[in-house]
């Protein structure tokens, strides 16, 4: 069978996992039962044991759906630390249920695959060689992927039940009173991991750097925390940064950063109190410095920016020209020590931020969000998982979520080396093109025919040229050719839901 | 049948009920599986609604449970707003499940419960004529009181569900971020209210003060809430505060808060980075500054303060005297402010405060609790339910939940006019004498003959009489004489629950 974005979907896993095909980007007004825990009642006397094999012993058994956060990204000592005591205690049969994993990860995660210790995983995406292993069929059951606010839906649902959720903190006290701001290793928002400490039956903290009773601010609160493990290390600070905050002097993302700008401030979002999320990398901080003058210019201020957040963001919010920074996760320390010291910073968990069954998600209020993408199709379908060897080597992160602001912007060069970006069918669908608004490449943009308030609005603001979206993948096309059609075999190694939980795409097993 | 603190109850009414009777202070380490609200998915931008009477038409139906916040106290405009419209509109069959119940709303329960409006209560507690209308039969099913600690378990457990929470606060957004920090009507912690946030299947905010979206710090949060009502005032900023936060020039409460404070001083959990609540009245606030005095003297901190605040107590804290305030609940402007400005106070709410079946509630890591009594006896039974007429005036508030403390004093008058205070048998069992360690009253203090320790530590303080519980009774007795028995009817008209929800006491109808 087909779904809506004409996606040929695996009838016979659909039935087994009980998927729905992807039909809408509405998500209509449901009534949805949230699940709760199962706690463990004591009088918190008796959380701090002294080493992982002593957690992992009380809490891990055969079948269990663990989870981590990715917060400390490519920095991370805490989820290799784990993996190493869980392989090595022989436990079988694991479903891994991450925010993300990271680079970092790869290694201890095939290995676990190869041991049997984890036989299935939900992820935001992957990358590296644990793509490559996946996409190489190297794991029975089919790799999920979520955005993370499906996550937080599944988790909110009941569609991931964690058992047992090992969280790294920079700082916790001996009940697990944690946040992400104080410590050598800090992160800032431990947005993503609150829906673990809310929803996980079990929950253990790492940390190194157990402080006096009661911490506070506690983001993670002591009425969550099941054991408090204190390790020699949970990260390295200066591995944490993303690593792609700095500015820009690429003269090519400077010029479609200028095109994101003039859209976005001929659009008629850009008015006071408008809001926005850009994300990081090259362009979309580029971004943030044209809207900055772009705000001076016209006098007006943001109510709020959302999304991962870098110091250019909360420099924006120190200067007055955003009122509010809605932070699920930080990009830069800037951001980390900004959400400390300025109670305009609002920390919020996924839910918050993304989760479409919900009572009104962030990006649900979004009046400009800037994406960037792998690939993107004449349909306006956007991939951001597979590259163009079919290989998994991305993340959905909040891209779907995102997709939903009144303005979506996508973001990307035309080509990248010999590749195109603009494609006739991207590899895999992750993000609809129902939700995708513009396309800006530095040859110009692509408005979505759908959105005829856009073009009129947008086709003749001086130096921006207007094409059809044909006509960039043709251009594209006429750059580097028409590449070989990739080879799969019949065997799904990944499904994509979309944020509602329906299913989107599917990723099969790469024939070399 | 009779209980572990000798009370008869009600075997009929704890059937069909599926009541459980008190057994032991001690809580264990069962499992508990929390409950989880219905969410009815919105995007969020249909939630103003008009008026009290439109909201309470898109949500209350016969049957249902219906809750509040006290937060107000006496200033509280809401909640005789809405149940005006309720009662008007003729809905019939509510359950009132406020976090407690103030003097201001008792005219309109009466008329609610006359007209068939609310034909079940649970609440903390209630005063004046509410409390003599129950007492007197004027309800058929018996009230049902609850600790705030106990309230927050039986909402976590699903043993109150919560269909509409009516919460008021004193700023929101158009989504309904709140916090009770900013506005007219402040009143700083909404620890009460956040757990009706978190679990109500349909939340409805009032406000008088809508402001800009999103309204930072966000205590309650836009994925809680479904409803947002602008009204005209939500309270009286001049009777929120308790009224009882002045400083005492009593003697006889002088007295007391100075054997309170000798108690503590010499008791084994006086040292550096102890622990403590005292609540709000004279003798208490009289307490703070003593012990301020005495933690100066002996160079020692305290980790945290807990409980209902009051500017003393934040008073210590800017002084570095208190090293955190954990903040449930504020009884004055001044720990309000003292909220917004300090990071150091941390809101929580009553699950994190109080709830037994917790991973480690606030009050189960107390040092010391000051508590006060209406009646306490010689098995060291506290009564603050029932007056000596056996009418309902006083609420369970965090009593029960605080005197899990290692030190808990009980500090009240030996007699009040012509009623004695400390006697043979309390009118009502509210927290057990098995977690009371000290009584203190103006001629000395009692000693729990459990607490072996605190004899051996306390039994040669220069200047504090050290009696046998059964001898102050006696001195009261011989001050006041032996009263008139109280005269009871068969009928069962309140059921109080223990923290853990099994049946402690009951009680009757009040013959005349």
């Amino acid at each position: 069978m087909k779904n809506n974005v004409n996606r040929e979907l695996p009838t016979d896993l659909m039935e087994q996992l009980d998927y729905q095909a992807y039909q809408t980007t509405e998500i209509g007004d449901p009534q949805i039962q949230r699940v709760a825990p199962k706690v463990h009642v004591s009088m918190g006397d008796q959380k701090v044991v002294q080493s992982i094999q002593d957690v992992v012993s009380k809490t891990v058994k055969d079948g269990m759906t663990i989870s981590f956060h990715h917060h400390f990204r490519n920095g991370d000592y805490v989820f290799n630390q784990v993996m190493r005591v869980i392989i090595d205690s022989g436990i079988q049969d694991l479903t891994l249920a991450p925010s993300s994993l990271t680079g970092v990860m790869n290694d201890i995660v095939i290995e676990a695959i190869k041991k049997g210790t984890i036989t299935n995983i939900t992820s935001s995406g992957m990358r590296g060689s644990l793509g490559d292993f996946i996409s190489h069929g190297g794991m029975k059951n089919p790799v999920i992927f979520r955005s993370h606010g499906n996550r937080a839906r599944a988790i909110e649902s009941g569609e991931i039940k964690i058992d047992v959720a090992f969280l790294g903190v920079p700082n916790a006290d001996r009940l697990g009173n944690a946040n992400g701001m104080a410590g050598k290793a800090v992160f800032g928002s431990l947005g993503y991991a609150l829906m673990d400490a809310q929803y996980a039956d079990q929950v253990v903290l790492l940390t190194d750097n157990l402080v006096d009773y009661p911490n506070t601010p506690a983001s993670i609160k002591q009425t969550q925390v099941d054991y408090v493990v204190q390790v020699d290390e949970v990260g390295d600070p200066d591995k944490i940064g993303s690593g792609a905050t700095r500015f820009t002097k690429d003269p090519k993302e400077l010029k479609i950063a200028s095109l994101v700008n003039a859209v976005i401030t001929h659009s008629p979002y850009f008015k006071q109190g408008f809001s926005f999320q850009t994300g990081s990398g090259g362009a979309a901080l580029a971004v943030t410095r044209y809207l900055r003058q772009a705000m001076l210019d016209a006098k007006i201020t943001a109510s709020f920016a959302l999304g991962g957040i870098t110091k250019p963001t909360t420099d924006l919010l120190e200067e007055g020209l955003v009122d509010r920074i809605m932070d699920v996760q930080d990009f830069d320390k800037g951001a980390a020590e900004s959400m400390q010291s300025n109670p305009k910073q609002q920390e919020i968990d996924a839910s918050w931020y993304a989760d479409p069954d919900n009572k009104g998600a962030m990006v649900d209020q979004l009046d400009v969000a800037i994406l960037s993408a792998l690939e993107i199709d004449t349909k306006f379908n956007v991939n951001v998982m597979s590259g163009s060897d079919g290989v998994i080597r991305g993340a959905i992160g909040g891209h779907q979520d995102a997709a939903g602001a009144k303005l979506t912007i996508i973001c990307a060069p035309l080509v990248r080396g010999r590749i195109a970006t603009i494609v006739p069918d991207v590899t895999t669908v992750v993000t609809p093109g129902d939700s995708i608004d513009v396309v800006v490449t530095e040859y110009g943009i692509a408005i979505n025919p759908k959105r005829e308030d856009l073009i009129a609005a947008l086709s003749k603001i001086p130096g921006v040229p207007v094409l059809p979206i044909d006509q960039l993948q043709a251009l594209a096309e006429k750059k580097v050719g028409q590449p070989t059609p990739l080879q799969f075999t019949d065997r799904t190694v990944a499904l994509i839901e979309y944020r509602d939980g329906t299913l989107i795409d599917q990723i099969k097993e790469v024939k070399d």
